[in-house]
């Protein structure tokens, strides 16, 4: 990236995203969960917060962010959903429209998204459209959400034919990051996170790739300093790709974060959602589209290794699941980055620089070789 | 309104709503839909047109607009939806998704609206939140849908608790208005569109209140030259109404457009969205807030009287149906407009001049007295 990614300021190591009225800070700390009230309030104008979330966030996490927000002065109540990929539906959507009509909520409530990033896509949909959309805020506490998801303003619900075919852009008025939550967070959900971090060095920064491989395994046990140096970074990316391309446009930069995604979206859609978590399948994603890139001569040799080879330390799949070619040519033709037949394909120029390249089905998965078994 | 509301231009008489880059065309003529093609193909750049639709509509206009799409080059297809408020639903918006999968559609396609309110509303909700957003087309075939609903970008659905509770902000590129389609309209939609007229008169112009008074019989039999100039008067309005506004701001002017509608609101939900048309239920929303205007000594003895005899005029009931006060009470409190425990009522000073007041719904319906029987 070629500007400097986005401004920091404030004591809680804050970014910002800068979108004119609507820009919005975020803010970076450990610990903080109780200075999170009186952001919201200010952020929000809010009378009331309504908190979306899961079970297992909502026990650790749940009483001392209601307690911050009515120490602020909000009122606050609870909306929890059931875990897991499932719930980022409509139906669930309607669940938690009837929930905010019980509870009264107005045009001066705000939402609030605390979990991973199904619960931001959920809850964020649910502000976009109910009333017309009500203020809302990210709270992630997966690493996943912290450097992607949370940023940006995408978001939606699956239908059963695919992932995110229904959604909005609709920008939060904070993103509030607290590094202490990610302790709770199972190894494989960290690993999965790191994925979209790699992700946008692979895409993005050489340099955060290079700190990547000499951090890999204090990335994994949560050492401080790494871990913070990379999730600023790659909310730093994330923040600066938005400004530039707030909606995805056509010739747009923001299409680039979908490397590794248009693969990794039809692992998630042929395994139901379930088995396979998203940062492993963008992980699968990647790892084919370097050696692809390769193939077409596109990157140098050697591209698709170093990045697997990194993805591998964290414990990441790079190989696509052994599935008939034909289903994957089938789960991409409801791909929603498809314009007519063509699909916008990230490729590597090589590490640090990502190319989105016009290629049907077909030529993004050649018939010789099964794609699983491409040489890297 | 102070500033020229809009610019003409353009052989059909163009107005143009003035949002930036989301800025747009009212396109308004008469027999004119065989250019409708070429239109939608500019503005929105897509190769892939889908019309939604009722059946009424597509049977008369159906044929005629397919085919102007295709010489434009594009493909298109027809979504036929049943007719009626009730198809204002979540479970419809779905049914379209999946209809839009079915047919393939993905980011180079576009959305056109084809019909009244109801049709806008849907299809615009669609466009709004399929793919995170396509581009869509207004072509309305009602005098309400005309002047009022089809500019300005508010799209959604209803939920059972209440009107237009769920759904968004998105701007069409077009909207084109063949006067033409209105001969179809039967006289009572007719008279319900022209409220919307009326509304916009009392509210913003008191000139064009006194041409519709001038011209209520000849607009109810659709004359053509006072047709046109009421309604490009009321788009211009609402286009200028629109640019100052485009978010309903706290402290915005489209909030007066609220005009007649918060306990019309009501009405339509006491009479479950049939019996009474919205055009019908804003008149009787209108006649009560002007009486209660004057009760406030806001307007000038008088103001109720002139609006009630022009809206009777043109067949429009003028009173609230006779529900119990408590029954009103209960559906104002689940309005939308409603910050905290106030609710944003719409006042009048005078005619063609509106004011918003933030009341409870005891301020807005008084104990004494029933709210059918206020005097006026």
């Amino acid at each position: 990236m070629s500007r400097p990614a986005a401004r920091r300021r404030g004591a809680v190591g804050a970014l910002q995203v800068d979108l004119g009225e609507r820009s919005y800070p975020i803010a970076i700390g450990s610990g903080t969960l109780s200075g999170l009230g009186e952001e919201v309030a200010r952020r929000t104008g809010a009378g009331t917060a309504v908190v979306v979330t899961v079970p297992g966030v909502a026990r650790r996490y749940g009483a001392p962010v209601l307690r911050s927000l009515r120490e602020a002065g909000l009122r606050a109540h609870r909306l929890v959903v059931p875990d897991g990929d499932a719930s980022k539906s409509l139906a669930q959507v309607r669940r938690l429209y009837d929930a905010l009509l019980d509870l009264g909520i107005d045009r001066s409530g705000a939402l609030v998204a605390l979990g991973g990033g199904m619960v931001g896509d959920l809850a964020g949909f649910a502000a976009a459209t109910f009333l017309r959309g009500l203020p809302f805020v990210q709270v992630p506490t997966t690493v996943l959400a912290m450097v992607d998801s949370s940023i940006g303003g995408k978001v939606g619900v699956n239908l059963p034919r695919g992932k995110n075919l229904v959604g909005a852009f609709h920008q939060p008025r904070l993103v509030w990051i607290d590094l202490a939550t990610l302790e709770s967070l199972p190894l494989r959900q960290r690993a999965a996170g790191l994925a979209e971090v790699v992700k946008k060095a692979a895409a993005f920064d050489a340099k955060l790739f290079a700190r990547l491989e000499a951090d890999a395994e204090a990335l994994l046990a949560l050492e401080a300093a790494p871990l913070r140096a990379a999730v600023e970074r790659a909310c730093a990316i994330k923040a600066e790709v938005v400004r530039r391309d707030e909606r995805e446009g056509e010739a747009g930069v923001r299409r680039l974060l979908n490397f590794g995604h248009t693969l990794g979206h039809a692992v998630e859609v042929l395994t139901g959602y379930r088995r396979v978590l998203h940062g492993e399948a963008v992980a699968m994603g990647m790892g084919y589209a370097a050696r692809r890139s390769e193939e077409l001569a596109l990157a140098p040799g050697g591209t698709a290794a170093r990045l697997t080879a990194l993805l591998r330390r964290l414990g990441l799949p790079t190989e696509l699941p052994r599935l008939p070619r034909r289903a994957y040519l089938e789960a991409l033709l409801v791909d929603k980055k498809r314009r007519e037949r063509r699909i916008d394909y990230i490729v590597l120029r090589g590490i640090g620089s990502a190319a989105s390249l016009p290629l049907t089905p077909a030529e993004i998965l050649p018939a010789r070789g099964r794609p699983w078994e491409r040489a890297s």
